[in-house]
């Protein structure tokens, strides 16, 4: 079966070479410990340090802010969880529009006694100042708000919504996991207080991840055990993989960036096809990521498209993807004032470097030969 | 430098060459998310699925009973601190003998409200079922001993404590972290209700563990989000890691089941050298894993001579390896009524299917002249 062109680059992404060049020779040589003293897990250890300055660059961090964890589930679940704990009890809003890993552990959070607000997106997929202010005029210890949606790829003001959470001395995340690679992201100039990475996301491995952390937060750990990462995520460190992600980011800075411009271009000869389709492309007004294109075409079913398209060789997911079974309308897309019936249309296309104009054209075709068959079915059913 | 002898496999193991070959297409190629729908996302999905299936068998459970997690020490957490919040308050008793990844949790539950009460240890490193029984006199929620410790490598008694614990209504955990592929793991005859292994102990890649869960019991997630693992660990799931771990616990059961006699016969041979230099060698009495020995010299430090041991190409650590920087005596040893002179003192070969009887001999050398050199060192400094 021949592989399908692969449209699901926030989803996951492929390995870089290089990356999986740097990994390989901590899969295929004996390793130690990175709690060990004996020379192997010295080894090991500097490895970890190395990566750690990696990752702290491509964000404008001090590697002394880095806390590698598994994923970025477990990056946000620190962010807010870690947090909350620290703190004992509290208020804490979060935008409409995050990840269900920053979303479900604030949600858990009132089982604990802490008040959940949460803050409104405007229809185009941003948060707004003033949504955010007359929140925090209730004393509020936490805010969160991702820094690029992975379903719009809308990209917020983490930097003004920031100063705002700071003037009323609340502590701010963002989720920068879907940011990292396809935008410029420093650390220093977002005003956050914390921020999540995931290294699957940018052509790493998965199973690397780091929450960014200013130092003067007080934090609890999900993970006790052996005490690695300062006592804040115990746990064996899964070297292969921090060291593919540090090998990431550093290309993330080197090569990404220039990416960009064509993965915009890429997206614009898309979302150009896709208009002569009439499909309704969410959060085009907004500033958006380079590679993200999240439409709909009246009438037909997004999950619907995606398994036909699937059968034509293209790999593209409907707005309800990046978790498990789920079949509710895009939790995103309500939150922008989008009517139920046209957020079940939603199917995403997110492109990576290793898609092509070809490709494009030939995603247009098939999906207009698609869109004019199931246009009929719905006809007949009629 | 030419690599030493690696006498740490307690720490982590080596990827065995056919670990490896499993997960190089995982790394190498395009692949989904396995929450994704498309045939990328599918491929993904089927390979957790047979590797859901291999970790199941190679431990005679059941593939529902099996929540991957990153780390062992990921899956102790959630034995301990996800069940016990889905509890809400109680009493917990935990051996002396635990690894921080059980104990440390378990002291956090205290935070919450919890009592906690510790089994001891006899002069062996064995937890005796007199010494549960008496604290299961007090109403006890959950137990938690560990099947085989990582210092000594002595092996418990878990199916007749798991016995007295149900006899009692309490819940039971046992961390076989240790134990897998160095004796047999049974789920169902260790009268256990949940059971935490890691894959970077047997040979498999680091970044991958699973909790073997008996389905009746309730637990609530660490990590939220998108709800991979039936809800209770969300995280994109770790393709490559998930799928070497499912092949090296296809291994444990076919190759390293016949490696346990070699492993017992180098260990005979090494200890046999170790008494003519007057070690005392801790656990010897109790039934122990093949491949372990934790012994001491009198006078003699355990850190100093591990570090000499890594001059002259020998691997091994300390007790008090396998956490971050520590140079208490093991708790395992106090545990056991040994002095903390003599704790001081503990360092630990644990060997595995790379090692060989030369590097045993080459070992009890380098150690015999080592010895006389610290021991004149000391005669001088008196
Ligand atoms: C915005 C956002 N946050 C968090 C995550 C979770 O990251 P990971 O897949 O590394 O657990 C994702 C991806 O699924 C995401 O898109
Ligand atoms: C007995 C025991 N439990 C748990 C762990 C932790 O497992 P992991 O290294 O996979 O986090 C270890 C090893 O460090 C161990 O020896």
């Amino acid at each position: 079966m021949p592989r399908a062109a692969y449209f699901d680059n926030n989803g996951t992404t492929a390995l870089h070479p290089k990356v999986l060049q740097a990994m390989l020779p901590y899969l295929s040589e004996q390793q130690g410990n990175a709690t060990s003293r004996h020379m192997y897990g010295r080894s090991a250890r500097n490895a970890i340090d190395q990566a750690r300055e990696q990752v702290a660059d491509a964000v404008g961090a001090h590697p002394s802010q880095v806390i590698f964890t598994s994923s970025g589930t477990e990056a946000d679940n620190l962010a807010i969880t870690g947090v909350a704990n620290a703190l004992g009890n509290g208020r804490i809003a979060v935008s409409c529009l995050e990840h269900p890993a920053v979303s479900r552990p604030a949600e858990a959070l009132r089982w604990h006694g802490w008040i959940l607000d949460r803050i409104a997106s405007n229809r185009h997929g941003q948060v707004e100042k003033n949504a955010l202010e007359a929140i925090l005029q209730n004393k509020t210890d936490m805010v969160s708000v991702m820094l690029a949606n992975n379903e719009t790829g809308v990209i917020q003001d983490v930097a003004g919504l920031g100063e705002l959470a700071r003037k009323h001395k609340a502590y701010m995340h963002t989720d920068a996991v879907q940011a990292l690679g396809k935008m410029d992201v420093d650390f220093a100039s977002l005003n956050v207080h914390a921020m999540s990475l995931s290294s699957h996301k940018i052509n790493g491995p998965q199973g690397a991840g780091a929450l960014i952390l200013d130092k003067r937060i007080d934090i609890q750990p999900l993970l006790y055990g052996g005490g690695q990462e300062r006592g804040l995520r115990s746990g064996s460190e899964n070297i292969a993989a921090i060291v593919g992600f540090g090998a990431a980011c550093s290309l993330a800075v080197a090569e990404a960036r220039q990416g960009r411009t064509e993965l915009a271009r890429l997206r614009e000869h898309l979302e150009q096809g896709l208009r002569r389709l009439d499909a309704v492309i969410f959060g085009a007004e907004a500033e958006r990521l380079p590679n993200t294109s999240f439409f709909a075409f009246a009438g037909i079913e997004g999950e619907t498209l995606v398994m036909a398209l699937d059968k034509q060789g293209f790999a593209v997911t409907s707005g309800s993807a990046c978790s498990s079974d789920n079949t509710e309308p895009s939790h995103v897309l309500l939150a922008m004032g989008i009517q139920p019936d046209t957020a079940r249309g939603a199917i995403r296309v997110s492109l990576g470097a290793n898609n092509d104009i070809d490709e494009i054209n030939a995603f247009l075709q098939a999906l207009e030969s698609e869109l004019t068959r199931l246009r009929k079915l719905t006809a007949v059913a009629v």
